[in-house]
């Protein structure tokens, strides 16, 4: 399929001269787009191709270049990058250096805020209404398009509550596949379930006069009662109640692979005064029977193509182990060997391949959705009763549960373990998944324990550690194919560090799977004559005071971690370091510097930032006084 | 009034012998009991008198001996500790030693999770009913009790959302007063005010029918529809068409305040199976008519006593003006200065004092209620559309806004001004609301600025600066009352710390108000011979380099803050001094050492840790090599 119409699109402005049959025709160049990209490269790929219409539908009746849109989360955002003026960089994109995967405000005028996070948007769209209100008189709209599975975030009602309470004009597009990236779960989606059966699937027509007539509240309390009862039995036939008791006007639900509905649907909603929510209904993976039968394999599937029959064929197929793997299976025989191990996820059960302790140990596997806060202080209300919760989360999403490990875990003091997938630079995804605070933010609270494992032999045994612990604690592990060091490991205990060697010109002390790049350093600085040692530093919390004392003793100190410089893994080994009143003159500390990484290759990312062999070595030469070849 | 039945309740169990005159008794007596503290400290008193009866009832109809209940938030839980057996030591609450005035496990075994920030105990109560259910038979209770305020929490609505689709037999009571600390507000608010006219107050009998009629969801689409339609009538003449929604049995309202209704009511749910909302109209200030007129005040009144006529006496009078005010001051004229500053609260329009802003400005004041995540995403929002945000909220329910500060303003890089009022320690409120983390919290991310003054003096010109800056900034400031240091305050820049003085024995680097004890410090240690210079670090983020280096130059460097060393402005030295190379041998970092601080004076806090001028003497002495006294 040529692109003959895509091409042409330089802005949402050229939608406009478009008949219909060439929107429909735009509609299927679009997706002969998306598939074009996921043929070399694993990307976001059935929520893109579901929301399609919706895409074209909102820049035919909105001019967003003035009106506000933000789409939650921001993987959905592919369409709108190519109605956008991006077709001709779309090949580039979640390349290093190419397009973002997500909404970038450095890109288009069109893209106002970089949403990786989930449930946010509500918030923002309406704080920028309320500032729009307050700063221009152009009557500009405000649009935020929210999925159903990120609907229950609890920041998505904090923001209705409010909206509802300032009244102010704002459309929420509630985009209603049935799924997060996997299914929904929760009281909300039964709720959403059972508008699928009711009848009133039927009309424009009706949400008119249901706008047009509603009722104003006015009067004596009798009056008030009978209006209100009248409002209840209209929103009853009409769906939507949850929505209007919260304050929003409910219109739809509307097909949304019908450009010509949503388009009628938009331009009625648009004037309309007070916060209205649109139901649409769309389906993942819409004009492509595989994703549509398999919403959850082909939300980000592995580079494909099609064959000539139109079947599947992976590009490649990868036989390496992940640490996400790794985890999981031990997580598996943690809870197959203790009834009290019990396992959370938000709504990340395949992300963090959950699917078999899921289908396994159904009683003790809990999927909360997308709601970080909710799923940490519910671990914390099993800790309490003597379960030992597990709770498996990115190190990027349980940013969001920060409150929740102080109150209801750090400050009880319960036995809580926090495995922390994708703690790192997280690769294609960029920088609002870059796991590389964590080391920053576990450290904070008293009676946490912060681990990270050197390579895939310490996974199980730290996991053991942090189920036996009486306080407490969380493993950090990246999103990346495990390592083996060859060493007979050193048991875990408590704040020990494993020493692999102690080096006379220097020592590194690495913190998680970056003890394979130093081994790797100080084989090669020993071929340059130069004595360096390596240090598993294990613990991020506590650390070992007395290896850092010991390292001190001999040259330099080299610490290196996957995380931010700021309040990192170098700066408690530094407190400790002032602590024992060391001289540090010779203490480097290599980590993430003070900005916000770009997506690409982790390798590659990490190489730019000095975190892989050659940087050690660099870093290392640069600290030694002596020529550090020997001639 | 005497104390006689109260003094005679040892557990919760002796109320079960009470005649219902003799608990009408009782709960005068507890009433009796809640005045008698208020005369001589400041403590929480309207929302306790409203819990009187609501307490009471609890705890004749379940035992939480093994039933789990949670009070949302701790803050109304004196009735509880009165009729668990600690009557006795009732008069130390909120004193050092003493009672905390919070749930607090290690007091007693009827407090479970020490909750001081709002929102949280509907997750670990289902936390705990979910493990109670794999771990015993004994088919033990779980009841959380929130209030209207803490109602639209997001996490409240995570919660009831895995709530209904784990279908856990689960009691939420709604402690509706129509208050928060402020009156409620947002669209649940005017739910909830719907639900005070409608015609349903009345009966307990429909309620049981209600319940025991409720037709299971059945059959064909048709029939479904039918019985859901049923369903829906029934439960819009009943009200709480809301928590239907979201999977919850909605049951009442019932007078809060008559023990003998709340006893039937509490009967006839207990027993329920799946989420129970049990909604509870209460009067914040119940009893006690001032504070029934005036709930904001009497939330935490300053110390007070009735005088013969019953009138209200306040014990003491201040004066002295807190930072709390000088901050409010400046944002009121800053907002008069520019149109284009607002602020948002998080329900702390009190506690922030800014009720002159709320009614001078009040197109500019958002009031978001316990919502702090999205007050901040919120934020995010007006400064991306040109508005220039404050976000004025406690150090230590900011951290509920950890995720949205990292994506929503830092990612972005939007010049959001956060003013963290309660960073330090917070006095008599204890662990869960003492501000000692955000040193660390802020400066994790990118973009971000973090100030702390000095003193007063520096209140207004750091506003200032943070309201030109082009990046999110930052300013801390504690619960206390303003000092001054006797100088001409240079000019705020970015990164540029205030030289007080340069010491040839060593220099004191001091962050925020901790700066006057260093002053004061370095005098006294004067006068012993030694030559102590002192710096206000101004910005924990970016430190300044230059002066940390020269600071090196002469002897010992000493850090202070008022925060966690872990990851703190101590930190942030060292990790400047490593970046240099410099010798840090005589550096140490005073702070809060890794441990939850207990409740207390906020001085004599201070002092137990060293973060006081003798502490800081101490400090230095034990660094300098020669004998500290002229002799």
């Amino acid at each position: 399929m040529s692109f003959e119409l895509l091409s042409r699109i330089q802005s949402p402005k050229d939608l406009r001269g478009l008949s219909e049959t060439q929107l429909e025709q735009l509609a299927a160049e679009i997706r002969e787009a998306l598939l074009s990209i996921v043929s070399d490269r694993a990307a976001h790929f059935a929520s893109n191709l579901g929301v399609v219409e919706l895409c074209i539908a909102l820049h035919l009746v909105y001019d967003f270049s003035v009106d506000r849109l933000i789409w939650d989360t921001g993987h959905q955002i592919y369409p709108h990058k190519l109605v956008t003026g991006r077709f001709n960089q779309f090949s580039t994109i979640r390349h290093r250096g190419g397009l973002m995967g997500y909404p970038n405000p450095a890109e288009s005028e069109y893209d106002l805020f970089v949403t990786g996070h989930a449930g946010s948007s509500v918030s923002t769209v309406l704080g920028m209404k309320a500032a729009d209100d307050l700063l221009f008189s152009d009557g500009r709209k405000s649009v935020a398009v929210i999925g159903d599975g990120a609907l229950p975030s609890g920041i998505v009602f904090e923001a209705m509550n409010n909206a509802a309470g300032l009244n102010k004009d704002l459309l929420v597009i509630l985009n209603d596949n049935k799924m997060g990236i996997c299914p929904r779960v929760g009281g909300v989606a039964s709720y959403l379930d059972k508008a699928r059966v009711a009848p009133f699937y039927n009309g424009l027509k009706r949400d008119v006069s249901w706008l047009l007539n509603k009722v104003p509240l006015v009067g004596e309390s009798t009056e008030k009662m009978l209006s209100s009862f009248k409002d209840a039995v209209k929103s009853f036939l009409h769906g939507g109640m949850l929505f209007e008791e919260m304050g929003f006007r409910y219109v739809g639900p509307v097909d949304g692979h019908d450009i010509r509905s949503l388009r009628q649907y938009l331009e009625l909603v648009r004037d309309v005064k007070g916060p209205v929510l649109l139901h649409v209904f769309t389906e993942k993976g819409h004009g492509f029977e595989p994703a549509c039968k398999d919403p959850v394999k082909f939300h980000t599937p592995s580079p494909f193509r099609r064959d000539g029959d139109n079947e599947i064929v992976p590009v490649k197929k990868s036989s390496v182990i992940s640490y996400t793997e790794i985890m999981s299976d031990a997580i598996f025989d943690a809870m197959h060997e203790d009834s009290k191990v019990c396992v959370m996820t938000a709504a990340m059960c395949a992300g963090n391949k959950l699917e078999r302790i899921r289908d396994e140990y159904p009683d003790r596997f809990f999927d909360t959705g997308i709601c970080e806060s909710h799923a940490v202080a519910f671990a914390g209300g099993m800790a309490k009763s003597g379960m030992r919760p597990i709770v498996d989360i990115y190190s990027t999403f349980l940013q969001r549960s920060f409150d929740q490990i102080f109150q209801e875990v750090a400050l009880q003091n319960l036995p809580v373990v926090f495995t922390m997938d994708r703690a790192g630079l997280c690769g294609p995804d960029g920088p609002t998944h870059h796991g590389v605070f964590d080391n920053s933010y576990m450290r904070i609270f008293p009676n946490m324990i912060v681990m990270a494992p050197a390579d895939e032999l310490e996974v199980r045994p730290m996991l053991d550690f942090a189920l036996n612990a009486s306080s407490p604690a969380s493993i950090r592990y990246p999103k990346a194919n495990t390592e083996q060091i060859q060493r007979d490991p050193a048991e875990i205990q408590l704040g020990k560090a494993e020493v692999l060697s102690w080096g006379t010109d220097g020592n590194i002390i690495a913190c998680g799977t970056m003890t394979c790049r130093a081994v790797e350093a100080a084989r090669i600085l020993q071929n340059e004559g130069l004595s360096v040692g390596v240090v598993n530093a294990r613990f991020v919390k506590p650390v070992d005071e007395l290896v850092i004392a010991r390292a001190a003793e001999a040259g330099f100190v080299i610490t290196i971690e996957e995380n931010a410089l700021m309040g990192g893994f170098g700066s408690a080994v530094l407190e400790a370091a002032a602590r024992r009143g060391l001289n540090t003159e010779r203490f480097r500390i290599l980590g993430i510097p003070d900005a916000f990484v770009e997506h690409g290759d982790r390798d590659a990312l990490l190489a730019d930032l000095g975190l892989d062999t050659e940087g050690l070595c660099r870093t290392a030469r640069q600290l030694t006084p002596r020529p550090a070849t020997v001639s």
